[in-house]
């Protein structure tokens, strides 16, 4: 099976899209997502526009990566500067990364009108910037911007760029769709003659301006690419990146080339979801492939057909892309889900028990009101906990209070949370502060229980995510409230929703709390109140 | 040039899409605005399934339609059924169009194993149905469902299901790919075969199931098929139907054909966006074409570019579908972003002006604390006043207090928020409450100004968004706050950043009134305090 090499730069060209931004950490968290799953390069920014893209070159060095090179992105060197006093490129050697891509022009116009170089220097600066690269022992992408629109306007020049850079050493040739706006069989034709020229592989960069970038990149595949650049879920500047997730299970399931590998593919929806969440970004139903939406069925007439049989109305089988099929109308779909999510949580239901269907109906009723349980797995047990009625609460909450106040334009901005509790007919009465007013309604509630139940100060909040459901309706929105705990050995999140902000974290808090409590006490008997 | 017929089916095969649904109401409202942007067909509703869709064809009779037929739609009739006493099609006469489309079945599996009939069987249905509706004087539009898969099992029944359908008078021939997984070149050199095979009109019908529906309908086109079925915006069962928003304007601009026009074709944004509002769904940023990103530029150097020659980063001119170019303000930005960013808000700035290296820095300072300004335009036009030192602030906080208090575990959670301002002088010293805690510190602000700027009660709050920054550090965490605000006439965004979310949301209400208050005073004003 012929391999396609899979490069995706999220983390360069897709924050380029509007409403995209990340942290370092967010980034770091990306790339062990992408290198887990075996994308074979992650671009991981560009060296010389900004430090905090340096700040990730040096911190990625840290961590070990399995299968994933980590490719500096920059540009050729300056027209005025020589090659070895350029601070661009001196940036990329900085990045101390394996790989890196240069962009150099392919357009004329671009050459003449946009850098303002004659056709011979531009030519010059991507000749001494591959070289110079190539000197100091990178593997160098040489990504040729506009490629295209500067193979339609002027052939012979746009050709003569990719052989400066071939000539100088280049690893790979990329042929960029900067603009987007490229048909997937201008796409077909031009790569395949350039892939006939030149003995290097040729890679494809698309863009979805025309929303072809997906058969943009395929066709290019056809025609012999052998890398494709883009970003999973398609971010990336204007309408986006050529969206890998569409991308590598077509080259998988339907082109006889691996990328991947089928048994790595399984894991497209999970990463899919795990970027979204890191973006802070709803994940788009409709989405081929990943998408809730991809294998649902509504019509009647289709449901039967598929539950005759799946490729009635299936292009593929939804778990060769870790999705599942879904029926709209029937909620026999989900019976099994709740089974197997019950089992993996520990708790032990059988299949034909009542309780089964009891949960689901209690999930979708919640869910319809904005819960979600997926990154929830400590709500979800003690929903079913609920359900089989082996729950019992840890303590009765008789009120709380939180105050949040400024005294003027500048004063600092005071949050205090006062709670009352009943613990096993005791009553613990605190206050707390904190920077804002949900740490302090959860260092209020710690001190509520610490003397109760000690091991509370073991646990430790490491995600707190906020996501407005209904942002059109404003500050009278939901809010839903997802918060990730460990206590060092197990880790488990919670969520809560409520339209007031303050009372979808308590719920959140205090799911993860009992979380705590519940695990301690069938696992050890150590969680009853101390004074028992 | 080649005229292409377009059908859009929204209120038919759309309306299968996951929480798309349609009134009869809505239903008329869209059929009218894709009337007035010219398509030539509008498919209306599967008259056999739905009471609901036979009214829509009563009642869209009583409009005068300037350009679009309106369409039935069924199946050939049932295995059972002779022809004269078939429900289905007794229905289609009914709905009293001059125009039908029904769909049979091509692939031999979907024959035996979910029709369950036979193959002649089947093949009579087809040509008794095609047949009965010319007999009744109808234009009867065929199609092929699962054609492509058909053609790849067995070519020779699938050929066989259309030609039945054009030996009994059909006036088009329409290839399905209805599991939408078929790749571009494959719809290409299926669709050549038939077009030579036939002296009929063939039309293209595709699915995004491999997010390749838009490449696969021009593909089609390019094979010689003159009619594109599908929906504005992609509406449809699981990803959706091929996107006329992206079809139309790449056949009108980039392939040499005719659809409605290139003078219509400027109305497709304001389409776009209203079949949206239509449905109640946001409207996709990252559309291609249509979308508010779509033509949004944000790298600095592209930027630059951008200014000086428009198509070196955009592959059409936005205004050819009636959609703007947008210049984004973020720390990827140039000098060249801020200057026409503030062109495009009405604040003067010279290039050389020292202020602009001032905005670049404080935005860099604010971009580094969490702000973000690409949705914030008002707050980055309140940023440029107060660097350019035009900014006076419209009143002066001297403290506000929210309250948010639950009395018990099943008690409703209570919000109350008292602010104390002085506005030119003056003090006002109000109270609100709300569902949560930013809507009583919203409705307290009111209710302090409104006695002094009487026309903040024109401003809405239209989206309310809330980003953790950095939610490792849990409840710590820094928030964002984004709030878009209108007056009927304008809308603006506005930010605020802080690790208590009630100062965050405080910072972007401030900045919302104050963009109104500043904007009237600038157009008219009438804003400066009621007792001066």
């Amino acid at each position: 099976m012929k391999k396609i090499y899979i490069l995706d730069t999220l983390l360069r060209d897709g924050l380029q899209g509007e409403g995209v931004s990340m942290s370092i950490t967010a980034k770091l968290k990306a790339a062990l997502l992408l290198d887990g799953f075996g994308v074979d390069y992650i671009e991981g920014g560009y060296a010389a526009s900004n430090p905090k893209d340096m700040d990730f070159f040096k911190q990625i060095k840290n961590k070990k990566l399995k299968n994933s090179k980590i490719v500096a992105f920059g540009s050729t060197r300056r027209a005025k500067n020589p090659i070895g006093e350029d601070i661009g490129t001196q940036k990329l050697l900085e990045a101390d990364t394996d790989v890196v891509a240069i962009f150099g022009k392919s357009w004329t116009f671009h050459v003449t009108d946009v850098l303002r170089v004659t056709k011979e220097d531009n030519l010059a600066m991507i000749a001494d910037t591959v070289r110079y690269l190539k000197e100091h022992g990178k593997e160098v992408i040489y990504d040729a911007e506009h490629f295209f629109d500067g193979w339609k306007n002027d052939q012979e020049y746009a050709l003569a760029t990719i052989k400066a850079a071939a000539g100088a050493g280049a690893d790979s040739l990329v042929l960029c769709d900067t603009n987007g706006g490229t048909l997937p069989h201008e796409i077909f034709d031009i790569t395949s003659t350039i892939v006939k020229a030149f003995d290097l592989p040729i890679g494809i960069h698309c863009h979805n301006d025309g929303g072809t970038a997906t058969a943009n990149s395929l066709e290019a595949v056809r025609a012999g690419a052998l890398c494709v650049q883009g970003v999973m879920n398609g971010y990336g500047e204007r309408c986006g990146n050529a969206n890998l997730c569409d991308i590598i299970p077509a080259l998988e399931l339907k082109m006889g080339c691996t990328t991947v590998g089928k048994e790595k593919l399984r894991g497209l929806h999970t990463l899919s979801v795990a970027i979204d969440e890191i973006l802070n970004k709803r994940h788009n139903k409709q989405a081929p492939f990943v998408g809730a939406s991809a294998f649902a069925h509504k019509a009647g007439m289709h449901v039967n057909a598929v539950q005759k049989t799946p490729k009635s109305f299936e292009h593929i089988e939804p778990e060769e892309v870790g999705n599942k099929r879904r029926i709209l109308v029937s909620e026999l779909a989900g019976g099994s889900n709740i089974l197997m999510k019950a089992v993996e949580l520990g708790v032990n239901m059988d299949k034909s028990s009542p309780e089964v269907r009891q949960v689901l109906e209690e999930l979708e009723k919640l869910e319809k009101d904005g819960y979600e349980f997926e990154a929830a797995d400590g709500s979800f047990q003690l929903l079913v906990q609920k359900v089989l009625k082996q729950h019992k609460p840890f303590f009765d909450l008789e009120g709380f209070r939180v105050i949040v106040e400024k005294t003027g334009k500048t004063a600092p901005c005071l949050s205090e949370a006062t709670i009352k509790l009943n613990v096993e007919g005791k009553t613990a009465h605190t206050v707390g502060e904190g920077g804002g007013p949900v740490e302090a309604l959860d260092n209020a509630l710690r001190k509520a229980l610490s003397d109760f139940y000690p091991q509370i100060a073991d646990v430790i909040l490491t995600d707190y995510r906020v996501r407005i459901l209904d942002p059109e309706v404003a500050t009278k929105a939901k809010t839903r409230v997802l918060i990730e705990s460990t206590d060092g050995e197990n880790s488990w999140g919670t969520v809560g929703v409520s339209e007031n902000i303050i009372e979808a974290s308590w719920e959140a808090l205090v799911d993860s709390v009992e979380c705590k409590l519940f695990a301690d006490k069938k696992n050890n008997g150590n969680n009853s109140a101390k004074d028992e």
